[in-house]
């Protein structure tokens, strides 16, 4: 994405944003850098808003999983309240034309790097929410299918469903604690922690696999091979899924049915590989987490501590030196 | 399942059985109990064969992920030439008749638990192999689209592709292991170490869920989010998909898209639960590999070597007691 | 540990509290119960404090790993400066006198649960930061290490640190995020939010175990088979060490040394343990996380979403009911 | 090491083999170079066997966890019987004379890598086979353990000693498959599979860290706080350690102090980092992964399936073309 014209009253912009999610259900399109850039990108140190049926956007749509199903409307869809739609959008900018008023960075390539990590953080710092939130429900849901299949109460099933509640409460404590720890900038705005967000976004490039595989465990093999709507609502096969498909008594076959296709939606297809993209790919996390760690403050310590160093601050903190100290603790 | 009328030249069944692999592109069925039984469930044991289209067999074919893009054919199937039927169908037995000489058994109760300890046995040492060789196809896909991406040499790259090696490379040797350590039985025929059948199997449950989630990290979001074939077809479109989506230079634009599309139909949806509940879910095999385990024999070992009991093979294997050989040896 | 005399002016005690850490370095013992208790247990329903030289009171000085080596002063020592005491104790009282002043509880046996919860949050809370502060130095120590063996900049030895860095943070947060979820008491003092403090106290029982892995990876077999200081000091084999054992040119043998017994000190032996059993087993943990996971809630959310109950809050927030906004949404 | 002088009766050599399990306890010492050789590197490619006690050879033994214990004898030594000796040296060659009958390389540097490679394929073979053996032990004296502190039958120590098995049978499968997939060299001396050794060495530096963790959770904090034995040996603390340390009713508080000391002998201190770099640590058994999988051969199955590439085999196996077959088949 670069600027390929400057006009007294705006600029022209070519390019492609990959796979931007919920691009087709916004209002509008803020596109920026993804990278630090170097003088000679000057022209690709752009960043600006667009709505998204301005002259020259295209978007082409992902193929999502399961997306077919969607149409299909209501049990089969998983999720039929709020999953119909959605999803990501290659989106193309064919020499769209933007007012200088929609722009927000032209050329400062030298602030595309920090540009870029503040961006990220932000995302990263909320994933421990977002994905806990699926989890959250993900989580009911495995219970209550335990519960319809009447297994709610086998020590392994509660201990795999505790298991599921502490990986996604140690996300959510990674969320907190990037928040909390966050501070006021000059202008006002709040910052998290940067260091502690890329530490949230590593772990839900990991955890969501494994609660989500331990629902799958829990659910049975029928999370995949339940027979379709249309065949439930078919009276030819209808008795007979009644029958066969029947969990606990009190359940009706259709409430274990709803409750599979809900474990299905939430722990199978995009919304792990969506927890291993999304705000960046786990490598971009080691590299942050790298780059604020204060390693060097580390190995301080370890060398202080190993006595191949003066500890700096003994003499400030005791009124003695760290030698004399020892020296005199030994008997 | 159960036996509901026994006639002169046969036995009539009734019941079902629950998602069965294969069963819609089978010549025919085989019955047979799910679990030990007692002297009430006589009528439960019952094994038999009939032909698919038997009088009264109905199947009622399941979903499975991804199901309706088999029928758009070629890209988007994701393994075009290979996966475009199968799947599970819950199997219903409406009063079918089979014949004496098909029938295998028929109120023998008390070989019920051995005869699926034995059918388990086989299909968890199985395992290894199948799901090792979809492993082997992912890796090799996983490692084209890196290559293809142009991030093929990445040193973390090239440490996940391995690590995925040797996740796939493990549960090969443990069905290479339960193979080996087979043994004939009476009847000529071969059977697995049941021990080590259950230790594959119960691996089948953890390891592909990491190998998938290695493979969707290296592969990028581009897996849950690659255009449809029809918008690639399309010439208002393709042009477009072409330019944006384009890996390194000698890599036709399609070659990429194809091989993303490998992956996702490899590492997402089905192939996991299926890894999971196949051949039996994982506490299932715990349960074997507790009972298998000979755990007497090792707590009898750590008796003698914690000096709480005498070795009884001493004294055979060294001609003194092991009290004597010990209080010569201290000086 | 019960009351086996009540007087006028205070309780006569018997009994034992198992394995005290810092026993023997502390000025006082106060004691309390460590379960839930019924009206049986009354007598065993009592909380105190006694000086540690109080009659009757006996300690006995377990054995913790390596601990010999303490008694050698410097460098086999590990931690030379800080790890020269400590350990835990087998403490018992045989009949000892408590003042009334200094009993706390004494029959109240329906607070004796509360009492270990409230206790065990704290400590579970605190264990987060106590253990990633000793992850911190080991971190720097192996970072060190890598260095002085030339090894530092390997992309294998930089992605493993940067596990360790993630693995320490994760905890760190649990630490911040239970802490500042907690919540103001009647009594004007502070509780961390319990869910939470469990949930960072079973984490410390599982990731010390990976960063310690590490450590060891990185440092090399020379862990655990590093000559004596004996026999560095000692001039006939001195300059052997100093030639055999060097690592890079500007590293002194007695640094690396000196390091690697920090990094033996801190992830071989009793750190571990004791990350998994200080402040209660991770079976306590897990029960407190089930207990405190309000899992009904995430039950009744699945229940909503997967359409088999109505959303309760919809027509509060939105105005109309959930029923008639989703058949106005669809077309 | 390498070769100083070269005589009509053999070699001298001048150098030093870094901490060498077992030397001290050793007849001979069989030297061979560690990693590939280049021609400059002609005189270190030197391989050759001397008696331990020969001239110029020093050993400088190294410090392993507990050490000093086993002078104490029996039961803080933890494994009373076969552990009371071992460790590594640091064996010094200070121009020792070979003769060359004893002389098995002696500048052939290309040989050298190969040379490694199969050394270390035994080694890394007979991992899974050292380390399981260990595992067995570890795993019967933490199931007495729990039988001593009456929690043998709780479902998650249940479970966790069934994990523990299953992680050692995998190991197990490993070292076996290795084997059993060995073949026949032109000496008749047989040669493990190269693939599957370095598989089961790379698990060995994972899992026993695993085993030993679960084997510390069931045995609980008294693996690291245990009284001495010389205390409990003391009259004045010894019927205070018989009361309060006493398992369930038929076990003699002696036995289960000793099963605790044997728990920890094996799953703390030196065992672990051995696991790690014994036979090579984890980078060289990824790097030989990596260099034996036949990725290519998995690239190129994936262009098959993928419809990038057609299928060599296909028309000598099925008569037809590839394209032909599947032409027909679509319908």
């Amino acid at each position: 994405m670069r600027v390929v014209e400057k006009r007294e009253d705006g600029i022209v912009v070519r390019g492609a944003k990959a796979h931007i999610t919920g691009a087709i259900n916004s209002h509008e399109i803020i596109a920026m850098p993804t990278r630090a850039l170097e003088a000679d990108d000057k022209d690709y140190a752009v960043a600006f808003a667009v709505p998204v049926d301005a002259e020259g956007v295209t978007m082409i749509f992902g193929r999502q999983t399961n997306d077919l199903r969607r149409l299909d409307g209501d049990m089969d869809c998983g999720n039929a309240k709020y999953a119909t739609v959605g999803g990501e959008a290659l989106v193309i900018f064919d020499d769209v034309f933007v007012p200088w008023e929609r722009v927000f960075m032209c050329g400062e390539y030298d602030f595309a790097g920090e540009l870029v990590e503040v961006f990220a953080t932000f995302h990263r710092q909320n994933y421990g929410a977002c994905k806990v939130g699926v989890a959250d429900v993900l989580i009911g849901a495995t219970a209550n299918v335990a519960e319809m299949q009447g297994i709610a109460k086998a020590s392994h099933v509660v201990d795999k469903i505790t298991e599921m509640i502490h990986l996604a409460e140690t996300c959510w404590c990674c969320t907190l604690a990037c928040s909390y720890e966050g501070f006021k900038t000059p202008s006002g705005a709040y910052m998290p922690n940067q260091l502690l967000a890329n530490v949230t976004k590593l772990n839900i490039t990991r955890f969501p696999y494994e609660w989500s595989r331990i629902a799958q465990d829990i659910t049975g093999g029928i999370v995949i091979t339940l027979p379709s709507e249309k065949d439930y609502r078919n009276p030819e096969t209808r008795e007979l899924i009644e029958k066969y498909l029947k969990g606990v008594a009190e359940t009706p076959t259709e409430h274990r049915m709803r409750m599979i296709r809900l474990v299905e939606n939430l722990s199978i297809g995009a919304e792990l590989p969506e927890s291993m993209h999304g705000a960046g790919s786990p490598q971009a996390q080691k590299i942050m987490i790298a780059r604020r760690s204060n390693l060097e403050m580390k190995k301080e310590m370890a060398r202080v501590i190993a006595g191949i160093k003066e500890d700096e601050h003994f003499k400030r903190i005791r009124g003695v030196s760290e030698k004399e100290f020892f020296s005199k603790l030994k008997c």
